[in-house]
C-alpha cells in the first residue's frame, strides 16, 4: 500500500493561548495533504474545470499530542485510502511529530457534480488511483 | 435540556477559493461556543489557574450546507451535552444560517489535571453543571 | 464627515502563544470593516461581476494596545476616506476596545480595471460615495 | 550585508474567495520569517523568560503581485535590519515568488522591558546582532 507523504509547517501564530497548536490548525495540515494528493489524481485539485467534483462530507480528528511551535518545524502527514465506495471514498491520515503521533484524522469524501447538483459515482480513473492508495 | 447559544461572525477571509467558508473555519465557530459556555463552567476558560483542566480529545464534523460570507452573517451554534461519562464528556453542536443546518458536530472532552499530567474524574460541580445541559 | 461602524468578534484561537491578538488578525478585522463599507459603495463588494474592481495597494497598522480574548468581545471599528485621488484613495481606520484604542489602519486602495488589466479612474458615483466619508 | 533567509509555505486556505492569498497572510509569512531570526537573537524568540522583551509596533505591507495556491509552493522571504535606533530598530523584507517581488514589508519593532512596562534601550550585544543584517 503506498502512503502520500506532505511535510506540513507550523506557523508562530497556530499555537493558541495555551501555547499548543490550536486544534483547528491540525485540519488545515491534514487539508494541504490531500490538496496534495488529490492535486495529482485525474479528479483533479478541487475547483478545477469539468463535472468531476467532489466535497467532504465529514471530518473527524483523534487528538493524542500537543505539539508547540519551534522555528523550522515541519510535521508529516501520511494519507492513504481506507475505504473505497461507489460514490465516495475515505482517506485515513497520520501525523507525526519525529517519531511522535501527533493526531490521526478521517476524512469522507463523496463525488459529485456540480452540474447534476448531486453525488455521482466515481470514474475508472478515479478508481484506481485510489487502489493505488488503498 | 438546556443548549447555550452562539452566534459565529463569518469573516471575508474564511471562504475558501472555492467561494464557501474553509471547513476549518467551521471547528473555530464550534470552538468559541464551547469557549463560552466553557467560561461560565465551574472549571472555568481553558487554561484558567487551578488543577481542574480539561483537553480536547476528538472533535468530529459533519458537513451539509456550504457556506457563502456575506456582510453582517452570523450562524447560530447550539452546543449540549449528549453524554456524560466519569472523566470525560461530550458536547453535540449544531450550527445553522437562519433555519438551515449548515453543520454538526461532537467534541469529547477529557477531564485533565496539569499536575498529575493524567485525566482526573470529574467533580461533582462539574457534573451537576453539564447534567442541565443535558 | 461620515464613519462607518463595525463590530469585530474575537475568536478564542485569535491571540497567540502570548495572550494577545496575533497582529494578523487585526488585519482581518480591519479588513471586514472596510468590505461591510465597500458592499454598500457603487463598486460593490471585492469580486463582484463587472469592471469596477479595486485593490488593496498598501496597509500599514500602528499597533498601541494589547487585546485578550473574553467571551463575547467586541471592537469598534471606525473607517473613513481620509484620500481621494483620480484612481486611488485611502482609508483610515481605528479600533477600539470600549474607549481604548487597540490599532489604527490606512489601507490605500486603487481603482482597477480587470478587463484592461490597470488602473482606471473612480467613476463620479464611487467619488460621490467615498466624499460622504471623508 | 546580510540578509536572513526563510521560506513559507502556502495553504489551500491561504487564498480567498477571489482566489489570491489574503492580504492579512502575507503578515503571517512575513512573522515568520521575522520569529526565525529573532530566535537566533540575543533577546530569543519572543515570550522567551527573562526582561529582554520586544513588541511589534507598526508594520507597513506593499502588495505587489497576487499570489495563488499551488501544491508545494513556497514563497522566499528575504529579512533585514534597515534602521537601528536607541530602543527600536525596523525590519525590512521583501517577499519572492521565484523572481517575483510579492510583497514588501516594514516592522518597526520596539524593545520592551515586561518588568518596567516600558521602552528599554538595546543591549549592546542585540546591537550588535542586528548589525550584522544591517
Amino acid at each position: 500500500m503506498a502512503k502520500a507523504v506532505h511535510h506540513a509547517q507550523v506557523r508562530w501564530s497556530d499555537p493558541d493561548q495555551l501555547g499548543h497548536v490550536n486544534h483547528s490548525r491540525y485540519l488545515s495540515y491534514f487539508e494541504d495533504a490531500r490538496m496534495e494528493l488529490l492535486s495529482t489524481s485525474p479528479s483533479g485539485l478541487a475547483g478545477a474545470p469539468g463535472d468531476r467534483g467532489y466535497i467532504a462530507a465529514r471530518v473527524a480528528v483523534d487528538y493524542r499530542y500537543p505539539v508547540e511551535y519551534r522555528p523550522g518545524l515541519l510535521l508529516r502527514v501520511e494519507t492513504w485510502a481506507s475505504k473505497l465506495g461507489t460514490s465516495s471514498w475515505t482517506l485515513s491520515q497520520e501525523m507525526y511529530d519525529g517519531e511522535d503521533l501527533v493526531a490521526s484524522c478521517e476524512c469522507v469524501l463523496v463525488a459529485y457534480s456540480y452540474e447534476g447538483k448531486k453525488s455521482r459515482p466515481l470514474d475508472p480513473d478515479e478508481r484506481a488511483f485510489w487502489s493505488d492508495y488503498s
